[in-house]
């Protein structure tokens, strides 16, 4: 069974080119500042939403009838998903690839015969990267499927659902550091309530912290050196999660001790659901110095759940690329893409043309964001607008020589009236849009 | 000039009367806990939406036409202002008062001048404050209105304008002082971004907690002993404000050192903005030792701005009021209206229609939510819930002696299987019901 | 197999009644004007969610595992769902249920043996209904769920998904038809777009009022004489659903002429995922004539999909029950519980607390809606409201006798300089509330 | 006086140039399909954010200090305004521009003399048109601003108030039709309810429909020929509209008789305030044959509130002006800016950085949707897409051969399974972007 067996490996062709089986902006070899664009873009396919996902939604079945799906025995199944995904994901070309524990392997009898499973299927996977050169941008484990995790993991009101959850926690990081996985990531999917009636915020705050703590020790006692990454999310299918946005992740880590250690995963869709813009949640990373790795998708403005569509706007990512690339790029991080097909798309080729859409669009936004930063043109007006914050007024009341008198006094003193200065955006506006479409 | 002279003075008459001019539920002086309810309640009016504010909306002009701003001699109507704000308050029978600094004086041709008639307006009210035995619950500084803080107050990228900044909340502070104010606000409508194409994240936070940090100084050196609180609201006017939410409010204090010092003043409708319940917020702000005042109003879940309108539902106050309760009630704090008529209002009658209906309503809620706290219906349950986080496994999870290897162990060794329990949602709303809803 | 048999009759108790297993407001034998409230609000419990729905959402697994949908046999499985349905319905003391198609019969190999497996449980219902009393609210057809219908059912660009769903259609309503139902419910789910992309809109939408017109003749055929009713939603599953709200349909149906033909089930939800107020749907739908049936429950205010949650607020409930009594009341529709447990809410007994808080709310908030129109406190107002329209002017301006020529001159003869008059907001919101917290 | 003496003409000069006062875009010469640009894009500037609103927000006083506004003889100012803005229209080249009666002329005592200042400033206006070549795409009447239209112009509970509107629309329209305008728009900015208490929402959409009769009568009585224009917008500053998007207004237009003699003009912000994408609303007036123009602007998704901001993105509007384009285009419509500064763009030159930006996004826009409809990629798909319907099965369906018993019978005697087919989103959506990103 080769279920792409009828795709070409897809290739760089040039943006006139109009074959739907091509890149036409996505050159992995081009270098850009002395990288190639393989190596700044870090793209990495996930497997949940690709190989595991079969096109429910709440209201309906699948439709996508896989031919994996269909077998009866489950590590049959698993080694045939996994046949599909390497091939799909090395005719794609992409360097990386991200998942669950439980997506690669079935749950067994007993946990041990889960852990047992879950290390075949590694050995599985390990021979298969090894011979595609795919590697692992991040593992995790997968805390909210099953229904003991109905109420949390780590946040659960039962220690026994804790212990389960720290054991899929080591087995998930040990087999993440095994296969040289550069990052480790946590989504609380359920860490979070669905009614405060029930709900003891402080306690379970407490256990998520102690949870973290202890994925943090055992990172270091493995030797992992990838950052451990929280993914922030508002809700869904929680009422309200913990690491609800970027700034609620850095009160959260202050408060265990835990900023140096831990850094963010972004997603675009969960940024927008928390009614943040991407560009936001980005910013406010590397303000914050949180940033870790990027979840690239798309949620749709008109629709209130997590739609997780491929992303397909230069517009809606340049400037989160800019930021990134401001604060010098990926390190460990890469865009994944934790996106999952429309499910109308039923057809083997629309996984294909789904992620060639996304990479070609990143390819471009990410030179364009080159291109707007080595221009200077926004820096230099950002730089121009906070400028007298360098002066004779401005460096002694950041530097802690004012008070609050001392202010007042010379206010009153040199009866100070500031002249309102432009902001400009609209001139910056024109300056991004200037670059975005030039030749 | 008595605006207000056909109006009698508001007293309990009860459930069952019909005249408008009258509390059913709200009676200070009964005693519920050893205390009277006026001393549990501590409503207090506030200056702008009320006397300030003409009616105006961004497609219209006023449309109260209130006699004091006919008059032509600033200082003349910022009298007859206070007076009439004076008469409403004692015919009301509340016990406090709130404002901004340029709520009760205008702006002279110079800085001294201004604070001139600042000093001249608080002898008036402090007057006022003796005559009527109006207390005052917090002051604060208008660090929004004025063209030179279009572009922030302390996040300004001009050092001049934080210096008039601090000057105002120099001021404010004092006065507020000498008028006996219970707590000191700040609310920074404009410490935020219209767009990130301009903004240096990093440095405005660091301008904004340069200012928090002078402000507390100078609290202590006056001082003043009651808490510095800190309004969250997520945009409006602003695209984005950076304190945003009170998750968000407890990273930027752990950041700049201030955990202790300051803590928050909620507002239903800037919670609801958030995407909060303004339950989330009461309910994080006790978990995280924050909580300190509420600006009691409501939003409409339609329309997408602060629409500030007088509470009126039971149901949506009784568990935020429960969550204070629980915790002991308010101390400085108290419930301050936060609240402005309909535009269409234009009577005098409307405002206290207004604030009689939502006095009744927060009163008849506080009754229910201490009902509620008494049946213990809601916390033994809770209890029950966490109770085997106190057995032998819970116990040295939280206490630091398990890491994620000895948890995975006990997991394997045990196969550990636990099977779910029931939330119980549906069961405690309809407890809380019970408690709405009986006689 | 008695899944319920430890669970009591529920029995009117009273508002003091501490039981949980009991009524507490609910007294379907009490008399309001010549009526008794079970034949006001006609309760309804639905099949679907509370005994085909298994506990997923999209993030997870089924967590009730219910014993019914443990067996192997669809037909068996079929029966046993419904003994355990018609048990919990007759516990509950319900005088309706209502169901779709699918929710009580299993697919077979055919639609010819899909039909018989229908046929075969609507002889098993028939004698439930018999049996128990229990009469059928509503009947509808599944046109979602199947993949076949992934892009719509009579919007499918596939005219032979038209035509399944057409079959499916006239075979629901014969049997809604044959046990009794008082009306026919059609739920577009999926009749709308995931993307315009692909989308003829104007084509889609006359499919639809095909799929309208032939319904609607075929209900006469059968010589159905209860209403055809269309369910607004305004997205999900889809993006964009062509019902979207009641002003949507208004449209759709003069577009089609269906005006007297088609009315509304207007669930709470839904309302509020438009971004209406629930009150909003069901006055327009008085407004417009439409009015037919309601699917009580409630939405999430800080979540934007549709949760289904049991209805609890009597704030929430009490203006659109004035509205649905100030027009007569229900004639053929009734509250239909579309309402989910928490996927939390595992145990047997919170299907009894979701269903009782849920009808007791609705019994409260009926007889506090009945008081107060019974009071003319708001009619009176809006009455006096509008009085000038009836005067010398208003009157010939509504009849025609004016065009915009001689109102300009009226106005500048005149110079009519109309003063605004109050709104009355507050007092009347005070007014709702003195009803709401009378005893 | 001339504000903005030192701003040159602005002129076309190609993608590359960096002078920000010039555009890189829009040449309005560029023949396309036989057509000047300028006689595609139609643009106009409006009157009302750009000249006449001084900065202010619901949190703060003005920003701009414009010259004009420091005048105190109303008339001067007002033709001092009207210089200024006749200056900056001509300087940037647009063919046309819009207003509000009070925009161009201010107040008087009685409406006798308001509307000698209004003819004063028209005959001054007319000159400007002459001497500058400006057209007029359209005029309307402000019935929002002053106080007595607070509940409403049409459908106030007072009719002299309704008088007073109907005085205006007579006023505007005919001045409309002197300035040789295209449209006549009504925007109806309180024809909605701020509460339902208060408000009969069956006698006010009468009053409504009475007033748009009038208004078409009018228009056939002066000779006008170009089509009366309603804006939808779903609320702001009411709580809810009556215009509240297209589907709406079909409803209101089908119940009063005048689908054929009024359309719709389009805004951007309102679409997405009202839930919808821009092009849905595009797309829905087409598929309704209500598409009359455009207000181009944009809103910010994570406000919620009409943040009238400039239009810079061409992946949100290509696809809306793809449907305009595939139905002919623009004839008496075009893309008015209906934009404001934002307020902290205080500098004359931001009018100018925020049209020119506005116009090259359109212009390059409209280039890329005319090449995306002349590549037929998209029609193509959505042709093959319902092929079917012109089958055997389809045609009589829609043709009316068909009925459910007939439909049934096919199904249950071919045992109809269609099979899914994908509906190719990703593809499409590379599609849309392979033309953008084309060079």
């Amino acid at each position: 069974m080769n279920y792409f067996e009828h795709i070409p490996p897809i290739g760089y062709r040039g943006p006139e080119c109009d074959e739907p089986f091509a890149f036409r902006h996505y050159d992995p070899d081009r270098v850009l500042d002395g990288k190639p664009l393989r190596d700044h873009l870090r793209f990495a396919v996930c497997y949940w939403h690709n190989f595991c996902w079969e096109g429910t939604d709440i209201f309906g079945e699948g439709t996508f009838l896989r031919p994996w799906h269909q077998l009866s025995d489950p590590m049959e199944s698993a080694r045939a998903k996994m046949d599909a995904a390497f091939d799909f994901m090395s005719l794609l070309g992409v360097p990386f690839w991200t998942f669950h524990d439980s997506d690669i392997a079935p749950a067994g009898e007993s946990w041990r015969a889960t852990r047992d499973n879950l290390e075949r299927m590694v050995d599985y996977a390990e021979r298969k990267m090894a011979d595609t050169g795919l590697r692992l941008l991040w593992g995790t484990a997968n805390l909210f499927s099953h229904r003991r995790y109905m109420a949390g993991a780590a946040t659960n009101p039962d220690p026994q659902v804790f212990a389960c959850a720290a054991g899929q926690i080591q087995k998930a990081l040990e087999i993440t550091h095994r296969l040289g996985g550069e990052n480790y990531v946590m989504w609380g999917g359920r860490e979070g309530y669905e009614t405060l009636l029930n709900t003891d915020l402080r306690r379970e705050q407490e256990q998520l912290g102690r949870m973290l703590c202890m994925t943090v020790d055992y990172k270091h006692k493995l030797g992992f050196d990838g950052p451990i990454l929280i993914e922030p999310k508002p809700q869904e299918p929680t009422k309200h999660q913990y690491d609800y946005d970027v700034a609620t992740i850095y009160g959260l880590l202050t408060r265990f001790g835990l900023e140096g250690e831990v850094k963010v995963n972004i997603e675009v869709n969960h940024a927008t659901l928390a009614g943040h813009s991407f560009h936001h949640e980005i910013a406010m990373a590397q303000a914050l110095g949180l940033f870790g790795s990027v979840d690239a998708n798309r949620g749709d403005y008109q629709n209130g759940w997590d739609t997780d569509q491929y992303p397909n706007s230069v517009d809606e990512l340049v400037m989160p690329c800019y930021e990134i690339l401001r604060h010098g790029g990926f390190t460990s991080g890469g865009f994944n893409f934790d996106t999952k097909l429309r499910r109308q798309s039923v057809a083997p080729e629309d996984l294909f043309h789904a992620h060639i859409g996304a990479m070609d669009i990143l390819a471009l936004t990410w030179e364009k964001a080159a291109a707007l930063l080595a221009s200077g043109s926004l820096d230099d007006a950002r730089t121009a607008r906070y400028e007298s914050w360098g002066g004779e007024l401005g460096q002694p009341i950041l530097g802690g020589d004012h008070d609050l008198e001392s202010l007042a006094a010379v206010v009153v003193r040199d009866d100070l009236q500031p002249e309102p200065v432009s902001g400009q955006q609209e001139l910056l506006e024109n300056r991004v849009n200037a670059v975005i479409h030039s030749r």
